[in-house]
C-alpha cells in the first residue's frame, strides 16, 4: 500500500555518503510507490536556533519561556511558518526517516535545531494539554514510524559492546527514545555505516545495497520494543515495576527484552 | 591558587534559571579569586550551524568534507574569527562549565553547535595529526576540567535509576565521555536541578546553594572515572580487554567505577 515519508537530511555535500543514501532513499521508496518528501535542512537555510523569533506573537513579552510560549503559539497557530510547515510534513507522514553524520555521537547542530523547534509543546510533549500523560508509545505521532540513518566516521569496533565509544544504539537512545518514542513514534533500529572517513568505491556500494534492503523493510520491520509508559510496566511515577527487569537499572532497562506483555489498548492511559 | 574558569552559557532570558545559576558562577569564582570567561551564545548570537562559512579559505572548492576542512584551516590558522576566538578561550582555561536547560535529553541546538564548530580536527580530535591516538584522556585540554550545569524540566523521579527518561548520567554520556573526555578534560559528575517548571522561590534559592557548594570544589571535587583509552584496560582495537568488567557491555562499561559502585550525577531534587 502506498504511503507517505518524510526524509530529515542534514549534509551539505552533494557527493557526501549521507546524500548518497538519501539518493538511494528517494530512489527506492519512490519505486515501492510511496510518496516521499524532503527537507533538505542545509538547502532550505534551517534556522538552527530555537530563540525569540520561534514566537511572532507572544503571550508574554515580559519573560520568555520557551514552555508556556511554544504551547501559546502552537495552539494559537502562531508559530514561525517554517516550524508549522514542518509539523504538517511530519503530520502527513506515516514514516520519518533522519540521515546525518554523526558529530559528537550525536545530531549535526541543524538537525538538532530542527527538532528543537519543530517538537513543540502541545504537539510533541504536553499533547492534549494533558501533562505527561501521553508520552513513550502515545502522542502525536502515535502510529508513524521513525529511523535513523547515520553515517560514523569511525571504526565499527570503537561502537561495538565493549568498544571504546559505546555501542551505537545506546549513545542514541536520547534520540531513539527520548526524541521520538517520546512523541509517540515507532523506532526502528539504527543503520549505521562505520568508517565512512575513507570507504572504498565498493564498501559504499555495499552500504547503499544494505540501505535499500533496510528500505524495503521500514513499514515491516519490528520496532525497538521500548516500553510504553501506559503498558502497566510503570508506576504512577513512572519508574519500572520491581518485577520487571528485576535488579536492574539504566536506560536499557527501558528496552523489553521478552518479559512483558504487549502495550494495553489506548483506553488505559486515560483513566491515568 | 587562582584559575581561569569559562562559561559557555545557553538561554536568552536573563531571568531563568539557567541564567541565575550563570550569575551564581560568576559572584562565586569570583569571590574565589578566579578569573571568569563567560561565551553568552544567544547574546553572542553564535552561528549554529557548521557550514562552508566555517572554512573562508577552502582547501578543496569542489567537495566539502569537514574532517578534511577542518584540519586544514586549524593547521593553516584559516578560522573563522568566532571559532578561532573560542578555541583560544578554552586553551586559557583551567576548567570549563557549560550551563543549559536540557532540551530532548541533550544540548540545545546553539550549543551543540559549539561544540561542532569549536572541536576542530587537529585539536580535539585528531590531536598532532595522530589519528585516534590521544583520545579519552589524552589530548589537547588534558589537564582541564570540564563539568555539565543542566536545568531539567521534568521532575527528578523520570531521571531516577529506573525512571522512564533513564538516567540523567547516561543520557549525557555522549557528551561526558564523547565530547569532553574524549578531547582530554577530567570531567566532573553533572549538576542537575529538576522540575525548573515550576520551582518555588525557596526551590530556586536551595539549587543556587547546591550549586555554590559544587562551584566551591570545583577544582578538588573527583572526576567521573572513565577509563582512559591509553591506560591498559583497552585492546589496540580500542575494545575493553577480556579481564576489565568481565561479561558487560554498554556505555558504563567505560567508568572504572564499575567494578565498586556507579557515581552518581549530584543532583537537586526538587519534590513537585
Amino acid at each position: 500500500m502506498s504511503k507517505r515519508v518524510l526524509i530529515i537530511y542534514a549534509h551539505p555535500e552533494p557527493s557526501s555518503l549521507t546524500r548518497q543514501l538519501v539518493d538511494v532513499s528517494v530512489e527506492c521508496l519512490t519505486a515501492q510507490g510511496h510518496e516521499v518528501l524532503l527537507s533538505d535542512l542545509y538547502a532550505m537555510g534551517w534556522k538552527a536556533t530555537f530563540d525569540e523569533h520561534d514566537f511572532p506573537e507572544r503571550a508574554n513579552l515580559e519573560r520568555l519561556s520557551f514552555g508556556a510560549e511554544s504551547a501559546h503559539a502552537y495552539r494559537h497557530r502562531r508559530q514561525s511558518a517554517d516550524v508549522a510547515a514542518e509539523q504538517d510534513k511530519v503530520l502527513a507522514a506515516d514514516a520519518v526517516i533522519f540521515q546525518f553524520p554523526l558529530w559528537w555521537y550525536g545530531m549535526p547542530a541543524i538537525m538538532k535545531g530542527w527538532i528543537d523547534r519543530v517538537w513543540a509543546a502541545g504537539l510533541a510533549h504536553g499533547y492534549k494539554d494533558a501533562g505527561n500523560t501521553y508520552r513513550y508509545g502515545d502522542g502525536a505521532f502515535k502510529g508513524k514510524r521513525a529511523l535513523l540513518s547515520v553515517a560514523v566516521g569511525g571504526p565499527a569496533a570503537d561502537y561495538s559492546p565493549r568498544g571504546i565509544n559505546g555501542p551505537i544504539e545506546q549513545l542514541l537512545f536520547p534520540i531513539t527514545h527520548g526524541s521520538l518514542y517520546f512523541p509517540g513514534f515507532d523506532v526502528l533500529p539504527t543503520f549505521a555505516v562505520y568508517g565512512t572517513g575513507n570507504l572504498t568505491a565498493a564498501q559504499a556500494t555495499a552500504a547503499k545495497e544494505a540501505w535499500r534492503t533496510r528500505l524495503k523493510d521500514l513499514f515491516t520491520d519490528a520496532p525497538i520494543p521500548f516500553r510504553p509508559q501506559n503498558g502497566g510496566d510503570y508506576t504512577p511515577h513512572n519508574e519500572l515495576k520491581q518485577h520487571v527487569a528485576v535488579g536492574q537499572t539504566g536506560i536499557m532497562v527501558h528496552i523489553a527484552s521478552g518479559e512483558t506483555a504487549q502495550p494495553q489498548p489506548h483506553e488505559t492511559k486515560v483513566a491515568l
